[in-house]
């Protein structure tokens, strides 16, 4: 599956660090400026601010319509290739990038939303939010996920729920979203991402791993079936 | 110490359900909208755009400047009476939210920016641009703070650091701004949150209660001596 990862947290891009590419730069074609491909993983192409700072701490202090702007060249410009799947990361909330996004591909086809949360309340009500703006705005919601749901101590076994317990898939049987299911908090998982690590060939038996795997091949089989 | 809290997170507002003030509704004197008081905390005043909102799954669909008028109003329109310290409580990026607070702050006295991370690079990466932010804009860093730092398991009291180890006094030190502190990842801190319970009553004994209870006694002795 040939997938893209389009990055529009403008003020915060990490995924550039997550998948370990680095500050590469970024080159021109023909057709627009070319992704950078993450090496561990093959076919993953990914375009995010982060290779078109200079300095890695330059603060980018734009208010909505130059992150707009931004958004719009980013679907526009960007010599994607043959992809299977765009995945677009958006930064939390529903405001000025949630708006471009889907002003920028109004003519192409949107699948709809993944959303996820952790249990808390606070999260699962920021996603209420997320919802609201989904069915406003005509997206369908793919599903949602619980994120750091539960961590196994590692010396004992014992699990304990850190942040609340069951509020991904509350929120979805209440919503009547499909729930995708619980990724827990994983020092592997987030070892490898501040390591830039491949994390799928490196604990191919983890919790957290399995977890993910689950919910991608849920989400493809979703995606075929559309 | 009579202290206000503003919470300019306009798509994500979560300091009400926190200190479980819930969602009364706000009023009007002469010299603007009464900011509500939470019952646990004396003298702790607070608005949100949580207590303006007719639905808590309303979706806060606004561009930069509608969130910038409204932020004004905020500053300008709320009758906060005499108070030690305003908190204005930002969510995370250097956009819209942070320039609109800076410019309707600027008749008063703006005594400095408390930035806080958790341990992973991703995270310090974000906060490394707030602080070229308040170098730009001319806003002391009254210090970091590294949240979600390690995890004491409550059955074998091992310890493992979930989000890495470290970034937060790292990055101080980097940047040559003060380290105020580390507070653990707790589920009798973030219960009461859920529960929007009083957390300093319930635990004082607990370990993140004693984190924040330095870490704030540092800062307000930073802000007399100012």
């Amino acid at each position: 599956v040939a997938v893209g990862i389009l990055d529009v947290d403008l003020c915060g891009p990490s995924i550039p660090h997550m998948l370990g590419v680095g500050r590469p730069d970024v080159h021109q074609c023909d057709s627009g400026w070319v992704p950078v491909y993450a090496d561990a993983q093959k076919g993953l192409a990914l375009m995010s601010i982060g290779f078109l700072l200079e300095d890695p701490d330059e603060a980018v202090v734009w208010r909505g319509p130059k992150k707009t702007a931004m958004i719009a060249q980013f679907v526009s410009d960007v010599a994607w290739g043959e992809l299977d799947v765009l995945l677009v990361d958006t930064p939390p909330g529903t405001s000025d990038e949630h708006l471009a996004v889907l002003e920028n591909l109004k003519k192409h086809r949107v699948d709809g939303a993944v959303l996820v949360t952790t249990p808390q309340a606070v999260s699962t009500g920021d996603v209420r939010r997320e919802i609201t703006f989904c069915k406003k705005t005509g997206v369908r919601i793919l599903g949602i996920i619980e994120n750091m749901s539960g961590f196994v101590c590692p010396h004992c076994s014992e699990c304990s729920n850190i942040f609340s317990k069951g509020g991904g898939e509350e929120l979805a049987k209440l919503t009547g979203s499909t729930f995708l299911g619980a990724v827990p908090l994983d020092p592997l998982l987030s070892g490898a991402m501040e390591e830039g690590a491949d994390f799928i060939r490196s604990f191919p038996d983890s919790a957290s791993f399995g977890a993910i795997s689950t919910i991608s091949r849920a989400l493809l089989c979703d995606l075929e079936g559309a």
